[in-house]
């Protein structure tokens, strides 16, 4: 908000603490004391964010416009740092994907600029009242959309993830803490001088983004441990580091752990829907989490659609490990273990179960599922709604291939991470997950009788 | 849902698992495996929850009314059960606010009985979409409301608690764990056996609502870490057992720890809305959550209101414990001291303070406060709606008394407790709070390209 030329003292008095709270230089800080540090950092979070929650729309899509200018302006340094990180990479032995991940180039750097204008365009739910309704008592009650507070994100190698992560942090009004992967470290640095340069144009505090500058694996424990200055932890990465924050973590944690998805084709199933389905739903992309893992066909259906299904999945080159039915019925494949269902394979392999209906192929989905996405084919109105109310997974389809479930098919506009939490986001977590609701009541000098 | 005359085979089949499961007695556990005991009354929460999800809104209601029944009909079973609680305790010579909260009476057992009524009539939430929309790909996509799953709450001597708890976890279609006071617990089995009668009335399966039968506190621990079983820990109760139970839950725990609320009156306050206000949100009761601790007062105006309020306050007997300007303007009061900022009396003490401007007030709230309940009283426009966004409490009030913080005064019907978190529920929790909501899609076999 541009200062008014006809200010009120109440509003010049409003505005008197938002200047930008000095800023300590970073690169100066002990590796000693990692936890001085990183209280440090947590205590700069808070104060940012309660500045941030004063600055309105147009000044945060100002920040990202201004950091898409300095990435843009910066292309040269990026890629610089990012050659220095591929390069101890290589030297440290690296694996090829890891390596692949790591790698910035021309085109990875338009996204990154293109994803900032992306998220600059979204509306923004800071602010938003829903259901403001006037009580007998006379006030009036609603819940205001506010942001979160401050949120610590903890990611591996993929440099990209640090804007991402920031612009949807800023635009919905939390500060954020972003720790990446120690191999990305000079990518990431870079980056960092970016977003402050665009911040600081904008007039945001610098702690509106803060990017760990220790490698030091000490700082992690730190991070998930500051409840008096960090809201929310979102990490993001493979299903071992999840499982050690959200284990070791105080602050509350939004996290997926894996995405074992199924597919079950009932009885009455459209079967050139439920072909096209499963095929998608398995070869569309391989290592994604929302990729289906167990198929599970209804008993009646079995025999004339496995031979349909394994040609369209031998042309993919899809190995397929089946229950004994599934194996009496195609022949020679390999025949499922106990440890098939529930495996997420990430890969060309895929378990086929034969089922006597709804009922058991729920009772398998309860069993062996990680409540992320499973969608059912079927004609049948009433199994349809029976599926969608009694499958307890974070996304449930009707005839639609499970690799949809994702904040930009879904209309989020973008995507900070699948949750398979109960608590606060379920699913696809977009702007709206990384804020919360209060009651704002607005009376008229009402008093309780 | 009665069974049709004219069943499907798919409509059969998908029947065939809702039997109730098979319950084992409560009174024959063996008390050195608490553990055990635990893990077994989890793993019946578990399986009752996925029963629960199917059942409508009919049956759910229909429980809730014959638990009423039952209730009525064993009026002299629970004033009986309740005096052998209240000897016990008189004979370990519990104090005399808690033996009051323990009894029972006729009186207490109306509102119980009401209270089922109440819910009963509430609409219920579960299976509501929201948002479904179609998306360019074809997919509707929306967010279904659906339960949490299962529900530890963890309170005190409070018996008619029990039947609160389980009543709106019932409704909600969770399955839940109660574990209440020791104190109450001969109560508390009584109630327990009424709530079992009217779920086997309405074919509900008996692990619905299970009642922790034994006092030994090494269930608490337990009940708190059985992540695979329990999906949300509610603590009902003093500070210090919600602090220990945040502190070592490993399962998510919906809380508040103290309600620190304060009213800050503007110079532009209407000055009889002011008063009105301050006296009613410290005095109408003392020892709430949402009674005013600490009024804060705009310099301007301290000097016209304080002679007023102090007046009023005398005639209420409270005391007040001012700021040096405070002091002051109204000579012989106590002086604040350091202790006095951020302290929740629940008692008729009051701390006043003046500052210079909404900024200080925000800043002082920011401080000292604790998140639960924050009113300005103003007539400026800017300020009420600076006030509403940027204090960050999980309710803000312009020109009305903290006290209508309260889910039945917020229209929710009834309240399971009130949230100062910032994930998942903040402010009074009510039934949606119990739940929560997945993403379900609507497809026509579409597939990603």
């Amino acid at each position: 908000m541009p200062p008014s030329k006809f200010q009120t003292h109440a509003e010049s008095r409003a505005h008197g603490d938002s200047q930008a709270h000095e800023h300590s230089t970073r690169n100066e800080f002990n590796h000693a004391d990692v936890g001085r540090y990183m209280q440090l950092m947590g205590q700069e979070a808070r104060h940012a964010a309660t500045l941030l929650r004063r600055q309105d729309t147009a000044t945060k899509n100002a920040a990202l416009q201004a950091i898409a200018r300095h990435l843009e302006a910066s292309r040269q340094d990026l890629l610089d740092a990012n050659r220095a990180d591929l390069q101890r990479g290589e030297e440290v032995g690296l694996e090829a994907a890891l390596l692949d991940r790591l790698a910035l180039d021309d085109s990875r750097i338009d996204a990154m600029i293109e994803g900032l204008s992306q998220v600059a365009g979204l509306p923004d739910p800071v602010g938003e009242i829903d259901g403001l309704r006037s009580r007998p008592s006379g006030i009036q009650v609603g819940q205001m959309r506010v942001p979160l507070g401050v949120i610590g994100i903890i990611y591996e190698s993929r440099p990209n993830v640090t804007v991402e992560a920031a612009s949807l942090c800023l635009k919905s009004g939390n500060a954020c803490i972003l720790r990446g992967g120690s191999e990305a470290r000079d990518s990431n640095a870079a980056i960092a001088a970016c977003i402050q340069g665009g911040l600081s144009e904008a007039g945001l505090p610098p702690a509106t983004v803060q990017v760990v500058a220790t490698t030091d694996r000490e700082a992690v424990g730190h991070l998930i441990r500051m409840e008096e200055f960090v809201d929310v932890i979102i990490p993001r990465g493979g299903k071992s580091l999840i499982e050690r924050i959200s284990r070791e973590a105080r602050v509350p944690v939004i996290k997926h752990l894996d995405g074992v998805c199924h597919v079950y084709v009932d009885a009455t199933a459209d079967l050139d829907k439920a072909l096209a389905i499963a095929v998608n739903a398995k070869t569309q992309r391989y290592g994604t989490c929302n990729t289906m893992e167990t198929l599970l066909l209804d008993a009646p259906i079995a025999e004339v659609l496995l031979p349909a299904l394994a040609e369209a999945y031998a042309e993919h080159e899809v190995e397929l490990r089946g229950c004994e039915q599934t194996c009496h019925i195609l022949g020679d494949i390999v025949s499922a273990g106990e440890s098939d269902w529930g495996a997420e394979y990430l890969a060309p392999v895929l378990a086929i179960k034969v089922v006597d209906g709804m009922n058991e192929a729920i009772a398998h989905i309860e069993r062996f599922g990680s409540h992320h996405t499973d969608a059912i084919v079927t004609e049948n109105y009433t199994l349809a709604r029976r599926f969608l109310a009694e499958v307890d997974s974070s996304s449930v389809m009707v005839n639609a291939s499970t690799r949809f479930a994702d904040g930009f098919e879904y209309g989020l506009g973008a995507e900070i991470g699948i949750s398979t939490d109960k608590l606060h986001a379920r699913g696809p977590v977009g702007l709206e997950g990384l804020t919360t609701r209060k009651y704002v009541v607005l009376g008229d000098g009402q008093i309780r009788g």
